[in-house]
């Protein structure tokens, strides 16, 4: 939690902190202003004090929003510095950063460099600023586990409710989804059809589902998954917009809108198989469903992820399928871990993956996913059954927004 | 253009480039991919030789879409680069990263760092990877003047019609947001009505124009701008949601569309006035214009961009307005440069303020914005007109999508 941030910088023998760039798709900066149209900003906190957001003068008013300490930079004249570093803009910025860092206190110690921004800006410029600051050392961190992955991984009440606003989101757009494609009209070879009688591709769903989340003012990550058949086979594939809507086949339907601006998300998967399913099709999705089950009666308090990814092998391994547990990067089968954190990443700590710490675990406060999924792209199929769940501080696991896991569908307006 | 990349790295002594991050939010990348779900991918490209896609193995489908020369992460051991490296996940990454170079066939020399990614654990992995392979220099470019953004400065008919395709989107919504608001009822104070009569407000409008952007398959920034009265005159502020639509007051409606998972953008602002207008802000309101059309009249192949800016301060300047020429950072008044280069980016090549370079030009190939704006916080009004022009082969101007200037707009259903 943010109240954790001194503690860890202590741990971490950081001296300060430094954030660069916007407040929007930028977890660090986002996590410390709030979000907002803030951009080419700089945050810096020394350790004990209060944060500062260093921002542009035309964006004073979106920056009073974050409640933070405000010094625009106007208050160090660029064109002046521009001049002194002879027309150098890395030069000049890195002139301007150790005027920054002065009015924040820091001429020395650690200081810890974060955020999601130009990595060659701000490589080049920290690159100056070492030679004109000798004094600060600048340190980066792991992406899973940065101070601020650390501090982001437990989450308080007001988050978790941000959290479970998507979820509320999420379900209602895959609860449309649902309705839409059940009352389409079927043709002879079971491709669904649209209103005016064409037929009905992926594409169409992704444009209606892009559609009703930006109803809800939420906002889609492009690589959100709608994908049928082969594609559904395949765990990152966002889906073929040419691929035809056809009934019998497996459809993976995974979206994660976040709060618009890049701010909290929810990670949902469904699979579905529309009018009927193959034989193979419902046994390896009721093993898919059994295990997700199983994982849900056997959560508990305080133990690693990992510990359930290495169950959902096991299960698997029993059942047949490859997984990482004895097959090395397995192409199908079971070939992704369990699950990860959520909030404001799409995947944050825990993780649940065999490289994933002893201390990544079901601590109270952390938001995490569940999803066994198996994959088969040369059967032309894929299953992955996804919720969010919060472990609360009372040591219950609750899912944060509910829909039915019914894998066939039935047609409105079609019969076998 | 693409094309000149080999030629750029030679001129600034690279040896090779990395690109590290998403294919998408991330300018290089989508530039050298086209775009895709390609998460934590790394492109390295040796001067002279062809670009390497290093991506994980689920992504490969997704990789395979950009053409490009790909190597899959699964070709190196992460477990054991682990185990190696005693868990530091940053020197297993540079251990990676020394092999992926080796194999991209990079061993010593200058090599340039781009992407738009996770500061610090680039900045990480480098200082790792510095140590391990000391013959390789790593270096950082100043974000306005990079690489990527001199080969993007210039653009193909293809990219020029990918954004004239934005174009179309924008002015569409724009035109909707238009006939939505001229067509409500008003009441008694001169507040717009929803259509179950209660008051329309900002945040109404910012739904709907989200929700227009969507149906046409585009991304919206969330930064976007649709703001009346004081925040009109705030030139980043996004519009205050609570604020109540209401006639004569002046409103700023500056939208950025880009493609889907962070493509190519359009730029686009009017200034409206319901039903009737101020005679002052009318007054304002024509001086931009007049220099707008101006500008239009005069853009010239090859001249320098900043010269237009020069040309809109002394204009202004003789109408009594502050304006950068002889005011540091003016809060009102003219308080930005005329406009900026757009492509991948929202804000590229060619810039157009005092420190931008003479060899910022309106070359052809060139994509940029005109948009002299006007600001009075305090009166409680802004103006800024707005369009994306190209510079044709051909050395003519192209306004990449029509649409109407009108100030007033005259509401259906009432008069004053």
């Amino acid at each position: 939690m943010k109240s954790d941030i001194d503690a860890l910088m202590k741990a971490r023998n950081l001296d300060a902190i430094a954030i660069f760039g916007n407040a929007e798709h930028n977890p660090p900066m986002t996590y410390m202003t709030g979000g907002g149209h803030v951009s080419h900003a700089t945050l810096i906190k020394k350790q004990g004090s209060d944060a500062i957001l260093f921002h542009g003068d035309m964006e004073r008013d979106e920056a009073a929003k974050s409640g933070l300490k405000l010094i625009s930079y106007s208050n160090y004249d660029a064109q002046e510095l521009f001049k002194k570093a002879n027309g150098n803009g890395l030069l000049a910025g890195a002139m301007r950063a150790e005027m920054m860092f002065k009015d924040a206190g820091v001429t020395s110690g650690r200081v810890g460099v974060y955020g999601t921004y130009d990595l060659s800006a701000v490589f080049g410029m920290l690159s100056h600023l070492q030679k004109l600051a000798p004094a600060i050392e600048f340190v980066g961190e792991p992406r899973e586990d940065s101070l601020f992955m650390r501090a982001m991984e437990t989450k308080d009440e007001t988050e978790v409710n941000r959290i479970r606003r998507m979820g509320e989101v999420t379900t209602s757009v895959v609860g449309k989804v649902r309705d839409y494609l059940t009352s389409c009209d079927v043709n002879k070879d079971e491709v669904l059809l649209k209103e005016d009688g064409s037929l009905l591709t992926v594409g169409d769903v992704h444009s209606k589902i892009r559609l009703w989340v930006a109803e809800h003012g939420a906002e889609l990550p492009s690589g959100f998954i709608f994908a049928i058949g082969r594609d559904a086979g395949v765990p990152h594939s966002a889906g073929n917009p040419t691929d035809l809507m056809k009934l019998g086949q497996t459809i993976v339907f995974d979206i994660y809108p976040a709060e618009a601006g890049g701010g909290y998300y929810y990670d949902f998967t469904r699979t579905w198989s529309l009018g009927y399913a193959t034989p193979e099709a419902q046994e390896i999705y009721d093993q898919v469903k059994e295990i997700f089950d199983t994982l849900n009666d056997n959560f508990d308090l305080n133990v690693p992820f990992k510990n359930y990814n290495q169950m959902t092998c096991e299960y698997y391994e029993t059942k047949g399928h490859p997984t990482p547990l004895h097959t090395k990067a397995p192409v199908e089968g079971y070939v992704h871990s369990l699950g990860h954190g959520v909030g404001l990443n799409i995947h944050e700590r825990p993780f649940s993956g065999f490289t994933a710490g002893d201390d990544e675990r079901l601590s109270p406060g952390v938001v995490i996913t569940s999803e066994p999924g198996l994959y088969y792209p040369e059967k032309g199929m894929g299953f992955r059954i996804e919720d969010t769940l919060w472990v609360r501080p009372d040591g219950k696991m609750e899912t944060l927004a509910d829909f039915p896991y019914d894998f066939v569908l039935p047609m409105k307006k079609w019969k076998k």
